[in-house]
C-alpha cells in the first residue's frame, strides 16, 4: 500500500539511487526532518558545546559518533548518500554542490542532525492557524538579526530567524502549539517588532522569500535552523558540509 | 540584612577562604545549585555527547570552555575553589577529597555544571507534597538501576535513580511540579514497580539513606546527578573532578 516517497527509507533510498534530488518539504509527512551539519572532529567538541549554548536555534536531534555513517534515528541508512543533495564549505566559502560525500567521506568527520520547523509547521496549520508561505508556495521567509549566538570556541555569529505573519488572534494559539516542538525551534523567539531584532524591511529577507502581510497580522518570529550554517560560515572553517537549502534528512522518527 | 550562607556569593566566598565545609542542602534558597564535573579536553567532547543522550541525568546548566574557571552563571566565582568540597578520581578511582583543586588545575580541564534536584524538591514541597527524606533529616535514597545510559565514546554505564514515596493522590502532581524543572532532571523516569528497574530492595540504597515508606505510598523514581559521576568510576576515565557528596555549586540563577 506504500507509494513512492510517502515513508522516510522510500526518500532515502531514492536519494541515495540518485533519482530523487529535490527539497524534501512535503514528502514523509508526520517523521521528523532534519537539518544536517558534519565538521571534522578537532571542531566536534566546540560545535557541540555551541548547539548546547544555543538550544533554539540547534535544536540537536543525534549527534553521530567520529566517522559514524548510520544515525540510530535511521536504521540502515547511511549520512554520506541518503540525503537528496550536499554542500560542502571551505574556509567559511561555499566550494560545490554535490549529490553525494562518499567520496569526501573522513574516518574523523562528527554528524549533526539539527531539528527543523516542518514538524510545529504541520502541527500548527492542524490547529487552524494558515501559514502564508506554504499558501503561496513560497520559501518562509529568514532574517540575520543583530541577536548574537551564544559563543562556543570558534562558533559565533548571529541568529538567523524564520518569520511567519499571524492573525493576532492566533498569536497566543501559535506559541502553545510550537512550544510543544522543542526540537523544530519550540515557542518564538520575538512577537511583533522587527526593528527590535535589527531587521530593517521585512520585504526583504536575507534568505527564501518575502509574503504579504496583511492587516490584522502580526509578525511573528523563530530561532531557524539556517543559523549554524550562517554561523559555520562566518566562523571560516577549514571544512564543513551540511546538506543543500531544503533538502533535509529524513528520520524514523514520528513527531 | 543578609545573613551568612543566604546568597550564593556567601557560600561561596566562605568556600572560598575555607570556613565552609559542609553539605549545600538549604543554602542560598532559590538559586540552582549544580553538580560539578571536570575532565581533560580529551574526554570533553565524549562526555558532552553523554549529557546530550542522556539529559534526563545529565542536564547541562552550563559547559565552562577548556581551562576556564569562571562560570557565565556565577561571575566573579572560581569553580577551583568555591565549592565546599571536591573528590578526585584518577584511573575510575576515587583518589583523595580536597578542600580545592587549584593546584590541580590544567589549563585543558572542562567544566561540566550538570543540575541537580534540589530546585525540584522545594516547589514539590511548597505544592504541599512532603518529601520524607527531607521530615526525616536524611539524604534521599539512591539506587543503581538496569537501564543502561545511552553511551558516548568511553562513556557508558547505569542509570543512577533516587527515590521519593510519595502519596497515589499527589503522584500526578508531583510529576507536574518536578516536570517545570528540566534542569533538576525533570519528570520522574519510572513510578511505582522498583523490580522494573532492578532494584531488588528499597531498603538498601545503592548512595543516601534509606527512608520508610508507607502503605498509601508509591515510589517514584528520578534520574538522579550522581549518574555521571558513578558513569566516570565505571568508565575508567584516567583523571576527572567532582563536588563532593552534597557540596554543591551554587549559581546565581533563580530558579
Amino acid at each position: 500500500m506504500t507509494t513512492p516517497f510517502t515513508t522516510p527509507s522510500d526518500v532515502r533510498q531514492a536519494s541515495r539511487s540518485g533519482s530523487f534530488v529535490q527539497p524534501t518539504a512535503g514528502c514523509a509527512p508526520g517523521f521528523i526532518q532534519a537539518n544536517m551539519m558534519i565538521v571534522p572532529q578537532a571542531q566536534a567538541f566546540d560545535f557541540l558545546l555551541f548547539c548546547q549554548r544555543n538550544p533554539k536555534s540547534c535544536p540537536l536531534v543525534e549527534v553521530l559518533a567520529p566517522g559514524q555513517q548510520e544515525p540510530a534515528c535511521a536504521p540502515g541508512a547511511n549520512i554520506a548518500t541518503d540525503l537528496p543533495g550536499y554542500r560542502v564549505y571551505r574556509d567559511g566559502v561555499f566550494a560545490e554542490e554535490r549529490s553525494d560525500i562518499a567520496a569526501l567521506w573522513q574516518d574523523d568527520f562528527v554528524t549533526f542532525l539539527i531539528g527543523c520547523s516542518f514538524s510545529f509547521e504541520s502541527a500548527v496549520m492542524q490547529a487552524g492557524i494558515p501559514l502564508r508561505h506554504v499558501d503561496q508556495g513560497r520559501n518562509v521567509a529568514m532574517y540575520r538579526t543583530n541577536l548574537p549566538c551564544t559563543p562556543a570556541g570558534i562558533f559565533q555569529g548571529p541568529t538567523v530567524v524564520s518569520m511567519r505573519p499571524i492573525k493576532s488572534r492566533d498569536v497566543a494559539k501559535v506559541v502553545e502549539v510550537s512550544g510543544r516542538f522543542p526540537l523544530a525551534h519550540g515557542t518564538p523567539l520575538h512577537v511583533g517588532n522587527p526593528q527590535a531584532l535589527g531587521i530593517q524591511d521585512l520585504a526583504h529577507p536575507d534568505y527564501g522569500d518575502a509574503v504579504d502581510i496583511l492587516p490584522d497580522e502580526v509578525p511573528v518570529f523563530w530561532a531557524c535552523g539556517v543559523t549554524p550554517q550562517a554561523v559555520a560560515q562566518a566562523s571560516g572553517l577549514p571544512l564543513c558540509i551540511t546538506h543543500a537549502p531544503g533538502k533535509m534528512f529524513i528520520t524514523d522518527i514520528q513527531g
